[in-house]
């Protein structure tokens, strides 16, 4: 049951889609005090375990920490980190008393899970504004239910997403995709997406391709008829260059976020000063999310929206104090905390707090000030191309994600994880972050492979991709000035081969667990504590996943091990994907277990009584060939198969799932 | 056996104690090669393990991974990072060759260990000015042994610095000392050792106390009778002040370190400018370490020398410059570019290239370019202070331990791993660099436990002190600014109380090894391989250690863990110290386990045969009641006990031990 109890005024998020009345009173959980903006307390006993919070950094258990939602581009996801670039303000305490809470809020707002006592649970925001939703329930899995229902269903990626796709920040000119491309079909691993990050734009402006690319339809059509789409990134900032057509007529329709005095806000990003988008403005939105026909008039099926938290490298007002402080530093005999001060403003240009409490949104012709409503400016640019794109195709399906985030935003797309590094920890943190962002309904998502920062080594990718397999999104991305990580540049390339072979393998299982979960409100991955909530053991696991219904998923993410250890809540089948392309399929009993696995092989884990569908590997998703299907598992087992055109958004769960039925094993 | 091979002049860094003649040829081991300046290149087998490196990032295993010998100032001890503050340049490979690699070159040397290439280890250096010196041997732990013997013998510490101690950056007045070492005794917390660190200084002036504690030796002296030893820091740089001592004597004999034009070197550090003590002179050394008569003389026993890589926030030169530049700045219309690159130069002014390359010393009458000899700063400095503290009291030891490190120094102090941060891993990073610091000598160590950086919580402080109950150096140590990490700032101190007293059973044992270790020029700490090596299993393991003959210790290191997976390579005895005080011993068969270890406990396994004494908790190290002496472990098991006074430098192996026999268990 759902419960909604407003506070204040609360800014209509539109995250939540069913009408709720408001209830009268306080919440049976926990205690609530307005006096200085909004603090809910709960005292937490030992036993309990607290999930939730979407995109947010450490464990699947969420106890032990503090976590800002104030969607931050930081690239340093470092263990002690608050705020990362999304708002996922849902969480749920699982213990003596299980019930979840969601507040939708759009500023700043802390979860203290047994951060500052190990004891308390402690919510709280500066102004008493907001929606709290009361949900209780059986159990996690049946509140998560419920609040997925309650927000409305998650974006559907068309089937050519659920590829591999190769990225990084640094490819400019039409020669540089193409190489990637004709790299991978040489060496024949699978690949259906080259993305395009900021430098094909010609100086960074949204919705322009460099002149390099002279026929850029031509182009694009040149490369999808070898299989591969190109997915280009749209910045939040718009640059301000006279000319510049989408600049001009933003001026002119005052689409753009303002300063107080009425005058357009200013920014500087990757094209020099640039103007936002006011995306909290209907019609802003509408003309934004127009504008991406450009290039889906082009060929494009795709895109991926970045910078929207929105990052900001520095002010213009910014820069002038830096200015000033600099004259005094210079005429000064500096002492040490001269140079530190001098250091911490300069440092200080991005992101900086006073810049977005001097930015204003148009909302229903009132001025917002932009740090109420923070965390809803990458919800509302992707539903902008969301919303434009359904204009522009209504029939088909384009891929779209975002790296910031609010929930609401499923609904228009996914989100990649945004700019992790080269760290085995960060696999790790990639897998946690699965059934967290499930739980918000974040089901099109996945890491950058191999790491975005810092250099890769050929064991890192190997083992991150062996995750990956499992991921919606899966692709590879790096930094510019990094280490080169296409899977072409490491020795032994079969071994890739393999692995991202296995992907396009299990491509119909991951694509039908990923419809279902979409189409009924359910989640792709969960925590083993959802599905066996009685095992004391299954509720610690925080190195394994249960993805759909039938497997589990438990990768090696520590650098230079021979296996790792996997707890099987029941008994389970491990199914091993050998190099030399055989399947080995043993039967584990219950219990703990070392399980080996060399750095060229995938493993998962059939459930008791269960079988998934397997293709034979293909180089791209079109070319998958289903009449190659079998099942591998239990005998005597049955799997329910979603499958459809991958393109069009008439779905039809049951039209489209058929049951497949495994005989007894040869 | 071992061969030296000489390339080149090399600098004398006295690391080594054994004379050796060189040989002539090359190595029997790998490819070198002279052209441009040194390089060792070895082609690894897929088996291969390599080992060593000591104070390095990473695993116990090095392989897959890039380290670089460059004494650094670096806070931030990411997955990425591949120097940190100490330069120790011992390699082994074990596989089908198995050999070690001592590469004695004090400048900048890097270990790629299959991280360009996964299979090729490449070991070089701008200069081929070096001493290699090469060992053969059955295994690593043989070969380790002949190095140790070649460098000589380690550091040995006082009794009392095997207590606990606690630190924090922010304490300041007589007041803030006393508070903790009262609100440790109030609370029954055990402790031996309050540490200052640079507040108690006047103006952070070497050897010098700040005026407010007016009769220094009384106080020293009141907090000595309740058992507790105040351990100053001492920092690299002498502030330049007039009418200060040590500055002015510096100055007036030479004893400073160089600019290229005679004149002395100019850092700022935290005292504001500086000039650096030129410890590769022997007169400026001898000059530095007899100053640290001055706070023995007040009862001070023990140091710890920081800021010895040496660091340097910036250098006049360096400020200048910035200035130059900030001044175009400031005219331009500033661009993305302009931007950062004036924030690379500000933040750039620390630790930088150019300013070690403009710094010289005296060696034999000779200018040498600091960035030549970089690694041997903190070294010397420590040499300076360990030759001095000799000089002061030659029959009793004094507690010293360093930043920053070179093979050598570990004949003169300890280390501590530096400025780590309260992260998860890290509690896995201190672990892992206990045998590869023994390997070289160090094995008076430990880390910042609970975390010197960010902020910690109490599972964490918890579960890491659980893993300091057994490093020789046990101390709690945080920035300022971070959260207050003294084990009473938490809720039921009683479990912290419980974990230390643990460590206060365990004295005599760690005492014990430590000396039997120190005397035998053998490892206190091993990876699992050494003592197993025919143990595939074994080999792998990375997070669990054996501590002496006689144990194997297995912390928990991940959060919110209700415990961890062990591997026993041989049956052995679980010995689970409960917070009640009662011990549950349980013996396990040899393989995999699942151990539950709930917050408030310590665990350990002896290994099968053997025992280990425990004593009663006791409150300081003074008061360790010996009479209290029991045995645990098997039945029948005999235990080689060295224990003498503690203080003196009179050690006599044989003398001091003595068997003790477990009989039959009740």
């Amino acid at each position: 049951m759902i419960k909604k109890y407003t506070y204040g005024t609360p800014f209509p998020t539109e995250s939540v889609t069913e009408p709720f009345a408001a209830s009268e009173g306080m919440p049976e959980f926990g205690d609530i005090h307005l006096q200085e903006g909004f603090s809910f307390t709960y005292k937490l006993r030992d036993e309990d375990v607290v999930y939730g919070l979407g995109e947010a950094n450490r464990g699947i258990n969420k106890r032990g920490y503090q976590y800002i939602s104030n969607n931050s581009d930081n690239p340093h996801h470092h263990e002690d980190v608050y705020s990362l670039y999304a708002a996922h303000n849902f969480i749920i305490v699982s213990g003596e008393q299980t019930f979840g809470l969601y507040f939708d809020y759009p500023s700043t707002l802390t979860f203290d899970v047994g951060y500052t006592r190990s004891d308390e649970l402690h919510i709280f925001c500066e102004r008493a504004d907001l929606d709290l939703y009361v949900i209780t329930g059986e159990k996690p899995y049946d509140i998560t239910k419920q609040f997925r229902k309650m927000i409305g269903r998650s974006y559907i990626a068309p089937k050519f997403a659920f590829g591999f796709g190769q990225s990084r920040w640094g490819y400019k000119t039409p020669e540089d995709f193409v190489a990637v491309a004709e790299k991978y079909r040489e060496n024949h691993i699978p690949i259906d997406m080259v993305y395009m990050d900021i430098d094909y734009m010609d100086n960074y402006k949204d919705f322009t391709v460099n002149e390099e690319f002279r026929d850029f339809p031509q182009y694009v059509e040149n490369l999808k008829k070898d299989h591969i789409r190109l997915v280009p990134i749209i910045d939040a900032g718009v640059k301000i260059e006279e000319g510049y057509d989408v600049y001009e007529e933003g001026v002119e329709k005052n689409y753009f976020c303002k300063r107080q005095d009425g005058s357009d806000f200013v920014a500087a990003v990757w094209p020099g000063y640039t103007h936002f988008p006011d995306v909290l403005n209907p019609d802003a939105r509408k003309w934004f999310g127009e504008k991406y026909k450009r290039l889906t008039d082009a060929g494009i099926e795709g895109f991926w929206n970045d910078m929207n938290e929105p990052a900001i490298f520095f002010t213009p007002e910014g820069v002038k104090d830096v200015k000033e402080a600099m004259k005094a530093f210079i005429d000064k005999e500096e002492t040490v905390q001269d140079v530190w001060a001098i250091r911490a403003q300069v440092t200080g240009l991005a992101n900086n707090a006073e810049d977005y409490a001097s930015m204003y949104h148009n909302v229903d012709g009132k001025m917002v000030r932009h740090d109420q409503v923070h965390n809803l400016f990458g919800y509302n640019m992707t539903r902008a191309a969301g919303e434009g794109l359904r204009e522009i195709s209504p029939d088909k399906r384009c891929l779209l994600f975002s790296r910031s985030s609010y929930i609401g935003m499923h609904r228009y797309g996914g989100i990649w994880t945004g700019d992790n590094k080269s760290w085995w920890s960060h696999i790790l943190l990639n897998l946690k972050m699965l059934p967290s962002l499930n739980m918000c309904g974040f089901l099109y998502t996945g890491a950058d492979l191999g790491g975005f920062g810092c250099n890769t080594t050929r064991d890192l990718l190997l083992r991150w991709l062996a995750l990956g397999v499992f991921t919606p999104l899966m692709r590879d991305h790096s930094c510019e000035n990094t280490r080169e990580q296409e899977c072409y540049q490491f020795e032994h390339i079969e071994d890739f081969r393999h692995i991202i072979g296995v992907r396009y393998r299990l491509i119909p299982y991951i694509y039908s667990e990923y419809m279902k979960a979409a189409l009924t409100d359910d989640m792709m991955f969960k925590p083993l504590a959802f599905e066996y909530p009685e095992d004391r053991m299954a509720v610690n696991v925080e190195d394994q996943l249960m993805l759909g219904n039938e497997i589990m998923i438990a990768p090696v993410y520590t650098q230079n091990a021979i296996g790792r250890y996997v707890y099987l809540p029941e008994a389970m089948m491990l199914v091993r994907f050998c190099p030399d392309g055989k399947i080995e399929q043993t039967e584990m009993p219950k219990g703990h277990h070392f399980v080996e696995v060399p750095l060229n092989e995938v493993i998962l884990f059939i459930r008791q009584g269960k079988c998934i569908p397997l293709v034979d590997a293909a180089e791209c998703v079109d070319e998958i060939d289903m009449d190659s299907l079998q099942l591998i598992g239990y005998a005597n087992s049955t799997y329910q198969l979603y499958d459809d055109d991958g393109y069009t958004r008439a779905y039809d769960l049951e039209k489209s799932t058929v049951w497949l039925k495994k005989e007894e094993n040869k």
